[in-house]
């Protein structure tokens, strides 16, 4: 028997709340009935939208606050302005064991930040980050980090090798993940003494055999490895234009489709394949960024996500919570711990995400 | 009536090289018909072939080396010791004022080395950088630097804003290009401190009102700015996960459109409106790295570019020596030259490109 298991909603984040986030946790619902939810926010908004979801209705506890944390908060005063806003509320639920982990589609920024006040960086790990997965031309890619940490030193490259291949590994499935370092060339001379540090680092690590060097940005949608670990600035700029790459390409299809009468007949002919592939590469489907490196499951949705999109973050979260993803990732960091950190650690230039 | 033009090409650079060298000076010719070509090489590869080539053989002058420059050559050692290669030669001939620029698919990293040394950067600007342009969701991006310099200060962006700007202008003929500074975010809190004093010194320029501000990612390709300006190695990830992600798309859609009998028919009433398409977006037509802040015009085309792929990085350099790109951007340059450089410049840290 699989037990019962609770994951707190900040039912005021993103776009479209709280209606996105009781859809989302309904559809969700369909997939693991086992679920239970906290969904923190102004009763009076989501007691009259839950009650159309009756089976949601039965799983779900609204945690009244009439605080949220809005797009333009600031995360370093909102980290301590904020302490009854329905994000940082749904953070404590899993800091207090409540729940077993937090789905946000508000503020990215306030939400990292209030997660590492609350849960802490997992015992070994320097900083967090930020990690995502979407399709490439195998499988899926698991790519991070996406931008909490734009200036990063070999070590902290190190510890997102370590997290994203477990996070691959027990969430994605993959056997053996292998591991790409993102430069600006494949030889092993490429790129700044950080990156070279690093690549020095996985060699002599456990992870060795899984590295497989440094990987290109075209590397990235290619799937010639399943991780791709990188700085996050880097990786903020490699996923955004991964994104808007794929809707350009998708805008001057519907042109050409829409270009001729034949061209619209064909579209007819090819309608039903062409929307297998549009479902297979659904950012819906992908939607949700993993906050790895924390005492606690956190899983930040699109703020302009939608129902099927929240569920799919709510999806990924259960599945962290359930494999032990924190567990894991503490275990496995500890098998670097010994190791020496190198000389860069101290130079290490920092700037921190605002 | 327009004076004739000559241009130094390296022969013997790139994956096919001297083939489509000559096969893409050929094509040159036909659009450009007041095009002399001097062509560095070994005179027992190129002669023999260059007599295939009835027009092009009369306007083009074989100027015999052995030596070549190979991709595995060391940039910092090739630059010494390879003063006899036909890419240093065609190098030497723009220096010498026989050839008005010079196209090369050889060693990107000792094309650039090799021309900073013969050709010296333009007064007033610190360090040369890659550009390139490809389609857009509404016309063409220019974006740089694409990897010359990995670590750049403030005054560097700067400068690149400078000549991207130069470029876009005169070669795209793009009235009066807007300028975007390549960031995790839109606003002006985020990213670091470099990019922030650049998006400073930008608001303070002759550029103020085509500056921007900060741009992301996906507004690369869905051409929100003319005019991306990065350093190198955000800006090398970024081009490279635009091909990478459009190659992906397409591999796609070629198994879409096989997966079933309706499919392949709706492919062919669709293919003349999908073949415009795949014309328009041909990389082909976008292929050639411009050098910009040298005493003279440098490209680069992909070492793997076929002849239509040549003769378009022919074809920008043409344009470029033909409309003195090189003297605006230093006419340009100086106009900023008086501005206070920043405090962050004596401190910012720099990574050779290697």
């Amino acid at each position: 028997m699989v037990e019962r298991i609770a994951i707190a909603l900040d039912a005021m984040g993103g776009d479209n709340a709280p209606d996105v986030v009781l859809a989302g946790a309904n559809m969700a619902l369909k997939r693991h009935t086992d679920l239970d939810f906290l969904l923190f926010g102004d009763e009076a908004r989501i007691g009259p939208r839950l009650r159309r979801f009756r089976k949601l209705a039965r799983v779900a506890e609204v945690r009244h606050t009439k605080e949220r944390v809005t797009p333009e908060d600031k995360p370093s005063l909102i980290m301590r302005s904020g302490r009854r806003t329905s994000m940082r509320l749904a953070i404590d639920a899993v800091k207090a064991g409540t729940a077993e982990g937090v789905v946000s589609a508000g503020n990215t920024g306030a939400l990292m930040a209030m997660s590492v006040l609350v849960l802490r960086t997992l015992e070994g790990i320097d900083r967090p980050a930020i990690a995502s997965f979407f399709p490439n031309a195998r499988a899926e890619s698991v790519m991070l980090d996406l931008g909490a940490n734009l200036q990063c030193d070999a070590r902290n490259l190190v510890e997102f090798a370590v997290m994203g291949e477990v996070f691959a590994r027990l969430v994605l499935g993959v056997r053996r993940p292998t591991i790409g370092l993102l430069n600006v060339g494949h030889e092993d001379t490429k790129g700044n003494e950080v990156l070279r540090e690093a690549a020095r680092q996985l060699r002599l690590s456990f992870l060795a055999e899984q590295f497989e060097g440094f990987v290109e940005g075209d590397d990235i949608p290619a799937g010639t490895v399943d991780l791709v670990v990188t700085g996050g600035f880097a990786g903020n700029v490699a996923l955004k234009t991964i994104e808007g790459t794929a809707k350009l390409i998708n805008g001057f299809l519907r042109e050409a489709f829409h270009n001729s009468i034949a061209a619209r007949i064909g579209y007819l002919f090819a309608k039903r394949s062409l929307d297998k592939l549009r479902v297979r590469t659904d950012p819906r489907r992908y939607n949700g960024a993993m906050f790895l490196g924390l005492n606690g499951v956190v899983v930040k949705s699109h703020g302009s996500a939608d129902a099927l999109g929240f569920a799919t973050a709510i999806d990924v979260a259960v599945d962290m919570a359930r494999k032990n993803i924190c567990g894991h990732i503490g275990e496995e960091i500890a098998q670097i711990a010994g190791q020496p950190a190198g000389e860069d650690r101290s130079n290490g230039l920092r700037a921190a995400a605002s």
